[in-house]
C-alpha cells in the first residue's frame, strides 16, 4: 500500500517574523493560498488515501498540525522527542509502517515546499512507485532546474545507464549546493536535477539500508519495533533518539546506497527557501510589487510587503523586504533575506525570547 | 520693546506619518528634545520676556500650542482665519503690536526650526535690534554655511559696503535654492548665507513697507487696525485674508526693500525640512544608525529608524528611513525623503483621510 510521509519538523528562523519558534514555516501562509503544510497534504488528494498519510513532528507542534489539517488521523502523527535530521525521522517513520502495513511504500515529503502542476507531480510520484515497489531502490525526486540555482543541492543522472522508466534515471552523483561557476556549468549540462528532498521507497527497504549504512541507529530502530505498542514505547524512542546525533539521509544514506534512482520531475517547484523565494513566487504589479494587506507604493519597485491594518507606506523604495506582525516589522533587502536568521540568533543572544 | 513673533502656520507633509493635517512639524517631537515650537519658546528665556512672546496660527493649532506652551499667555496668540504666506502674517502680527506697543521691536521667528549655540543665537539676534531699532532696516538672520546645500535660499552679503556691525552686512541679492553647482560657487565665495528665514525689524517699518510694496494688503491692514479691539475685528481679518492672494515676506518685500541688512549668524541652524536631516541631526551609533524605540539592527548602515513598542528589526539594510506611528509605517531611502509628501498627495487622492 502506498503512505505518505510529511516531515515536518523544520522551524524556519528565515521567515521571521511571521514565522516562530512555536509557529514554523509550514504552518504559515506564506503565499495566500493556506498553511505549507495544508497545501501539502492537499496536493496528495487522488494520490495517497487521507487514512495513509503519516506526519512525522513534534509534540509542540503536532496540535497546531491538526489545527490545519483537520482531515488527518491523529494516530498518524509520528513524534520525534528530539529533531535528529532527516535520516532518524524517516527512519522512525518506516518502523511504524511496518508495523501497519508490511508491505508499505512510503512517500518522504517535506511539509514545506511549493509545488504546482499537481498531475504532473503525481505522474513522478507513480513512476517512482513503480520502480520501487518490487525492488530495493531508493528512488528520489529531482526537478529539472530553470536556471543555475545556487541555493539547492543538485542530483547527477547517469544517462548513459539504463533507465528504470522513461523518467527514472540512476543516480551518478549527489552534489552540494555549488557556487554560480558550477550552478552554472550543471545548469548547462542538462544532466543534473536539484534535489527535492522528496523520496520514495519501500519502508522495507530504507529500514535495512539504515541499518548497513548506519548501525547504530539500525540497532535503535529494532529496539523501537520490539517497544512499539507496549507502554514503554515513548521511553524507548526518547532513549534511541537522545542517545545519538543527527544526520541526513542524502548524507547517511543516499549517498552510499547502491540502487538510487532519480525521477525527472518537469513540474514547478520551490524549496521556499527565504522571503524573497516569497516575492518570487507571489504575483507582482506592473512594478514588480508583491503585496498583502493595507499598503501604498510611490515610486516603489521589486518589493514585497506583507501586512496587516496598519498602513505600510513604501516611497523610492527599490528591492526590499517588509513583513509585519502583531509584534514585529522585519525590513530587509530582496537579496540579503538569508541573513533573516542572523537577526532571530541576536534577538535570542539578547534574551528577547517573546520576539523568538 | 522687543517682542518675538512665532510663525506657527505649517502644515509640515514632509515628516508624514508623524505629521497629520492636525498636528502638524512645529507639534511633533522630531529629535527628542521636545516639540519644535517648545524648543523655539525656550530658546527665547534670556532675550525676550514670556509676556512679550506672540504666536501667529490657525485656530486649529492653537490650543495644541497652548499645551505644549502653557507659559505662552492666551491673548497673545494670533489667529490667521486662512493661511496666507509669510507677509500677511507678519503683517498682522505687527498691527496687532503697534496696538499694544507703537515702538515695539519685532523678532519674527519660524516655530519649527532647530538652532544650537543659543548665547550665539541671542548675540546676532540682539546685534539685529541695536541695528533697527532706530532705524527703517529690515535686518535678516543668514547663517554662515558649513556645506553647498541646495536645499535653502541663500543671501549675498555686500561686503564692500559699509558694515552697520561687526556681524551685520548690507544685502547684495537674495537667492532662491540653487542647483548642486551653483551651490557650490556660493559656498566657496565666503559671500553667501543661508536664508534661515528669522527676521528683525520695527513694527511701524514693515508696516511700512508692506504698505508701499504690497498696497492691497497694506489697505487691508489699515482697515484691520481700526477694526481691532472692537466687536468687527475677526470679520474685518477674514474679509481681508480672504480677498487676497498670498505671498511671501522675502518675494513681496525684502526683495524690493532699500535698506536691508543681514547678521552673519555663526551658530548651528537648520530647518528640519525632511526626515533625512532629521537622520543627520540625531546622535548616531557607529554604524551611523540613529533609532528611537524597540528596534534592532543588524548589517545596517546610516539608517533613521522612529518606532514604538513594536519591534522594528533592520537587516543588510543602508541609507534607509523607517517610521512607525500608531497607523502607519513609512519607509523610503535617507536621498528620496523629498518625495514623502508625494504620498501625502496620494493618500489624499485616494480619499484615505484618515491617514492625513
Amino acid at each position: 500500500m502506498l503512505h505518505a510521509v510529511i516531515m515536518a519538523g523544520g522551524v524556519g528562523a528565515r521567515f521571521w517574523p511571521l514565522s516562530r519558534k512555536d509557529r514554523p514555516k509550514q504552518l504559515i501562509d506564506l503565499t495566500g493560498e493556506g498553511a505549507m503544510i495544508e497545501q501539502t497534504v492537499r496536493r496528495l488528494e487522488g494520490l495517497v488515501e487521507t487514512d495513509n498519510i503519516w506526519v512525522v513532528t513534534n509534540v509542540e507542534q503536532a496540535e497546531q498540525i491538526r489545527e490545519v489539517c483537520p482531515a488527518l488521523r491523529k494516530d498518524r502523527f509520528i513524534l520525534e522527542p528530539v529533531g535528529r535530521n532527516t535520516a532518524p525521522a524517516i527512519g522512525l517513520a518506516a518502523v511504524h509502517l511496518m508495523k501497519h502495513d508490511p508491505d508499505a511504500v512510503m512517500l518522504v515529503l517535506p511539509a514545506d515546499h511549493r509545488i504546482e502542476n499537481r498531475d504532473e507531480f503525481h505522474y513522478c510520484l507513480n513512476s517512482a512507485v513503480e520502480v520501487v515497489h518490487d525492488s530495493e531502490v531508493l528512488a528520489t525526486i529531482g526537478i529539472a532546474p530553470t536556471r543555475p540555482e545556487t541555493g539547492y543541492g543538485y542530483i547527477q543522472m547517469d544517462q548513459t545507464g539504463i533507465r528504470l522508466r522513461d523518467n527514472v534515471y540512476p543516480v551518478k552523483t549527489f552534489a552540494e549546493k555549488p557556487n554560480l561557476a558550477t550552478a552554472k556549468l550543471f545548469f548547462e549540462s542538462g544532466e543534473f536535477l536539484w534535489n527535492s528532498g522528496m523520496c520514495v521507497w519501500r519502508a522495507d527497504t530504507i529500514l535495512k539500508c539504515i541499518a548497513d549504512f548506519l548501525p547504530l541507529w539500525g540497532a535503535g530502530f529494532r529496539e523501537i519495533e520490539m517497544a512499539l505498542g507496549t507502554p514503554q514505547a515513548e521511553s524507548v524512542v526518547k532513549k534511541v533518539f537522545s542517545a545519538q546525533k543527527g544526520i541526513s539521509i542524502d548524507y547517511g544514506v543516499m549517498e552510499k546506497a547502491k540502487h538510487v534512482a532519480v525521477v525527472k520531475g518537469t513540474f514547478e517547484w520551490s524549496d521556499v527557501g527565504s522571503w524573497d523565494e516569497v516575492w518570487r513566487l507571489l504575483p507582482h504589479d506592473a512594478h514588480g510589487n508583491a503585496s498583502r494587506g493595507n499598503t501604498a507604493a510611490h515610486n516603489t519597485k521589486n518589493t514585497l510587503i506583507l501586512g496587516g491594518d496598519k498602513l505600510i507606506a513604501a516611497v523610492g523604495v527599490e528591492n526590499l523586504i517588509v513583513i509585519e506582525t502583531g509584534d514585529a516589522i522585519l525590513i530587509c533587502p530582496l537579496d540579503r533575506s538569508q541573513e533573516v536568521k542572523d537577526m532571530v540568533d541576536a534577538l535570542k543572544a539578547q534574551g528577547k525570547n517573546e520576539y523568538l
